[in-house]
């Protein structure tokens, strides 16, 4: 497992054995106010933990001001061309800022260091390998292009000794986000932010990000991930949690097992499933953690279900109802429903007087 | 890359050189013929290169017999419990089997491996850590005890030289699969097949089955992979090729790439990317391996889509068309969809023509 450096920002913190952080950002038009305020409570609802901005004007810059004053999520604002922007947002209290090596001038860079320092501003600094004039191919040559040029962006803020920065490498190529992000993290301890750029609409964005992400943080590496989707904001964070709670990182609402049926099935489960995460959802904070099964027969049901905390199985005329693969109940299958929601509130009793 | 051993069964090869292959299983009710004949026929169409069957009862041995005549699809039959079963199915030309060491009787093994090596029968050896009557743990003990079980299980396929064998291990644990299958895969060349048993629905399963088997492939280790979908069967196959595409394993239709938009988005990208899909979806064959994109921008959008082999981009009042990141015409919003059509329509000229 990869250490990398702790990083903190008022309340939030980042690496070290910080949890792996879940990020995305506002998809609102800047002409809207009120969209983006709404999009935030829902983003915070939705358990992110750092939202992104964009900032590509004055006007952006007014918006992050009311945004900031109403949200007590961390806010990052997202530059692109003009360094003039990020300076004028500092001086406007912003205090993170992602910059992007492929349309920023170099030159601009010790200067803004200097402002950065001085500041304690938290900075990203995200190569993003389709960004650069001259375009980086994918594979092996392109990923060590990329962290060539964030070694060297780094350089400025190592002799200034500012800290507080965060990398990232990405690509909306798989194998060469993989790759740049293995090369790099091998002798650095900077906290690497994770994600596939433009990687599509629901579900090749998601499949792209959940190979991607998922054969990093196997590697250990990583320490905030956003998944980028053509899609609600919402979505990006939900599929987050799942790449996360895949591995075990971290821990979120209930967890669903179900088998995926064959000819053996006696009961519709994909319909059951989706009865049943409906009656859990109100549970999901106070049950997080807890696993629910939903089987098709009951030969092999309760078995393969063994870790689930409830499950059901469906019989010829009846279901089985099981807990850590022992059968506790056996009803009328029209009965099924109602049993598993007086079974539900007995574990949640069980769990509030634990 | 780990290379594995060639197995040839009929048309169908895997392992060595072949293309990973993507299966799934038959979902239909026994009971309905006509069911299993229509989603034998949309898993033909889907791609689906091995489909296997639940043999729970000698009536299903009748409905397999009435499928394999009707399909050129290799079907393999999946038996629990009974190896008389297993017999039968061999007796009326069944070629490929699926055994569990979960819950057949490891003393039938000697006399039915005789019969699979006079029958040339390919056998796959599916270890699921969920199936033993004394549960299997999760984590690195559960994983070496499910390599210890299938490699005890191998011994008398060695010993025969039967060597048309497939091996999986599976549990609903991404961790313990990843753990099962790199252990084994150091020091064995039999195909492996992979998957997450149990991954749930539609949602938490792609996302579980694409970090457990995106991480596995990544290593090299994968010959043939199953989505465990609580869904339609097709749908697995889809996320199956959706996978291999992510890693550049295998090709499959269009690729599509679009921003995940931002406060600078210019269009409705989540929109007019779900049109351009549906527009392309009749080229999806012909044109396999294009790259399409759909980019908020037009500050952006040509550049970081550059490797697009046809993007648009929105602007204030109009929208730009690339290829390969060079603008190739501005047009009006309105116009926008229309002009895509005919671009399409030039592409797959192009392609023809070549």
């Amino acid at each position: 497992m990869r250490k990398s450096r702790l990083i903190k920002a008022g309340n939030f913190s980042l690496g070290g054995n910080s949890p792996v952080r879940v990020e995305s950002m506002l998809k609102s038009s800047l002409d809207d106010v009120d969209s983006n305020l709404k999009e935030l409570k829902e983003l915070e609802r939705a358990g992110c933990e750092l939202v992104r901005m964009a900032i590509p004007s004055r006007k952006a810059l007014k918006v992050y001001e009311i945004l900031q004053k109403e949200t007590s999520l961390p806010l990052m604002g997202d530059f692109h061309f003009s360094s003039l922007l990020v300076k004028e947002a500092i001086e406007k209290g912003m205090k993170m800022v992602r910059i992007n090596p492929g349309n920023l001038r170099e030159s601009s860079l010790k200067d803004l260091v200097s402002i950065f320092k001085r500041n304690e501003i938290l900075v990203r600094i995200g190569i993003n390998a389709a960004s650069f004039p001259n375009p980086l191919p994918p594979g092996e040559e392109g990923a060590k292009e990329m962290v060539k040029i964030l070694r060297e962006w780094l350089k400025p803020f190592d002799k200034s000794s500012h800290s507080l920065v965060i990398c990232s490498l990405k690509s909306s190529d798989v194998k060469t986000t993989v790759l740049a992000n293995q090369i790099f993290s091998a002798d650095s301890d900077y906290p690497l932010h994770l994600g596939i750029t433009e990687a599509g609409g629901g579900l090749e964005g998601t499949i792209k990000s959940s190979v991607g992400i998922g054969i990093l943080l196997w590697q250990g590496i990583g320490d905030t991930i956003r998944v980028s989707l053509t899609g609600p904001s919402t979505d990006e964070v939900k599929v987050g949690y799942e790449i996360l709670k895949s591995l075990g990182i971290r821990k979120r609402g209930i967890e669903f097992i179900s088998c995926p049926t064959c000819g053996r099935a006696r009961i519709n489960v994909e319909e059951i499933l989706a009865k049943v995460k409906e009656i859990s959802q109100p549970y999901a904070k106070e049950l997080t953690g807890l696993k629910i099964a939903v089987m098709g027969c009951e030969v092999n049901g309760p078995g393969e279900a063994k870790e689930a905390n409830l499950g059901l199985a469906g019989g010829k005329a009846y279901a089985l109802f099981f807990k850590k693969g022992k059968i506790i109940q056996k009803v009328k299958k029209e009965k099924m429903i109602d049993i598993f929601k007086e079974e539900l509130k007995k574990l949640s009793k069980e769990r509030k007087s634990c």
